[in-house]
């Protein structure tokens, strides 16, 4: 039965371990990732492609910085556009390709896309992100002083500018991006988690310096577009509790009620996979027929069929249960994730 | 009456001299294109956008072969992407801004567009596009052997690579387009023309370092959408033969057969008014209902309106003649031009 599917696609489906950091490794790299997208497109389902963009504008920015003497930097607002030009032309070239050899004609697209972020947003208080070169501590403060970057000590390993990553609030072409949906394309969107903007009182946009997590964006993606399912893949086949200790715990389905206690329990990785759990947290708790699920692309297809990665759902419907892998260890009576819808 | 306009924007529509060439200078100057096309939309045409990226890529070229030793330079598909992205992100915006403090609804976006172009072009067997930076000769020719580039002298301001101009032949997006299109959504795409593709035995598709003239590009794309009008806008008010000598003309209106006969004559600077031109005369050839204006940005509504600018028909409809301007000149009978439709 066809659903509609929003895919955050992670770092690793761009580029891997060992291999060059060229255009050329990458879009060999997103010719295997576009098989595993081409799947689930042949199942017959709504396909919106989400994807990072840390390395790649990562290195925009460094090239940009670098030959500022001899060319103007970029802002970072327009180092994220031309991230979306590049990663989605990628996608689209190796998807489109992969499809045509299946004899799937179904048009794939890059959509620019901007999100509007609150410039009240707390986030822009204290700034977190690192972005772009290392710097002495002396041209760190020029640049500050210059053009009044936010810098900050990063790790004993020099000084970086850092920008505040605020909550996506509005998607501005989202309209587009229903139509071509409607219209039966495959639509890339949101790449690096959507271009920030800023709103004044009269709706007016201006880019903003920050960066928006792309499985936040993602998440705000599949509920405006309504989709059943928000499939975040990564590097790991299925999300675990005490990861990487002795008891670590690999889990099959939990309710978000389950998720948010791990979460405060500190079992997820801030920048990594926390936000990938509040993202699938607030997807499947803004409706109850959606669910995220959480797994790595190999197993994309197998995760949506329910047989690997990890979901999350709102609560289970009314008269099933299912045994909670952490009950014995968080003593969590079962009934209580009975809720009914 | 509602048409479907493309409107090709000439590159200073982007940048002006006596502007930084910094994104931010950029921006202002796209704020103020975008008033002229929000004019043409406001009453009530569907209008695609396409757009140059010769400097802009110029400089993404430039900051990215100059950062080659800290971070892997991109190829030149890639760099058109991310010109894309840039240049696109910067029109939806502004455009978008202006519409909406216009009071029009009407989504505005950018779709990353790849154009197959034939690889056996024989445009590729001589590459003339300079692209890039200057090298010593040394140099180019190191980079000549290493990367296969092209490299040739250029006016004695050093070396540089070159590439190939070929035709545009498909355009790879189109569906998306117009799916675009008819849901009522102010489509910018073609940005520099494409990125140019060849496409393999199969279909199978991949980048290619060339650059296709962006009004031939523009012109397949108001082929393609069956647009009725293709509007070249650039930095002169109307076409002119003997163009800045003391016998200069101004042309109100041409025919495609007199536009041919002006261009064997060499009224036309290559590299400049002659693509235009060429495009122009495709398009009014390409169906009898079609017309191409090449005008100025800021004369755009009258031109439309054919109240300024160059018009160039394919034909006058029969039983219609017109005077025309360079009837004295040339001798050319005018019945000559009176062809049915």
């Amino acid at each position: 039965m066809s659903k509609t599917i929003v895919i955050a696609l992670g770092g690793n489906a761009l580029q891997k371990d060992g291999f060059p950091a060229t255009a050329e490794a990458q879009l060999d790299i997103v010719k295997s990732t576009a098989s595993y997208i081409a799947d689930i497109i042949e199942e017959g389902n709504k396909v919106v492609i989400t994807h990072g963009n840390g390395p790649q504008i990562g290195r925009i920015l460094l090239a940009s910085e670098y030959a500022a003497k001899i060319t103007p930097p970029m802002p970072l607002d327009v180092c994220g556009a031309m991230s979306q030009g590049y990663i989605g032309y990628h996608i689209q070239q190796a998807l489109g390709n992969t499809l045509l050899k299946r004899g799937i004609k179904k048009p794939v697209v890059t959509v620019i896309t901007q999100v509007v972020v609150d410039k009240n947003d707390s986030a822009f208080e204290n700034p977190t992100k690192p972005i772009g070169p290392f710097y002495s501590e002396a041209e760190a403060r020029d640049l500050s002083k210059e053009k009044g970057y936010i810098v900050k000590e990063d790790a004993g390993r020099g000084w970086r500018r850092v920008v505040a990553s605020p909550e996506p609030v509005r998607i501005v072409e989202i309209e587009a991006i229903k139509m071509l949906l409607k219209a039966g394309a495959i639509v890339i969107a949101l790449g690096g988690g959507g271009i920030p903007v800023t709103e004044d009182k009269n709706g007016m946009l201006s880019g903003t310096a920050a960066v928006i997590d792309k499985d936040l964006g993602a998440e705000k993606l599949a509920e405006e577009i309504n989709a059943d399912t928000l499939l975040i893949l990564t590097a790991v086949d299925k999300v675990a509790i005490n990861y990487k200790q002795n008891n670590q715990r690999n889990l099959d389905m939990m309710t978000t009620l389950e998720a948010e206690s791990y979460m405060a329990e500190g079992h997820f990785a801030p920048g990594s996979m926390l936000p990938k759990i509040k993202a699938a947290v607030r997807f499947a708790n803004s409706n109850s027929n959606r669910k995220a699920i959480i797994s790595s692309l190999h197993l994309a297809e197998k995760a949506l069929a329910g047989l690997d990665g990890t979901t999350i759902i709102g609560a289970l419907p009314s008269g099933n249960t299912y045994l909670s892998p952490s009950f014995p260890d968080s003593k969590r009576d079962i009934k209580q994730l009975n809720i009914a819808k």
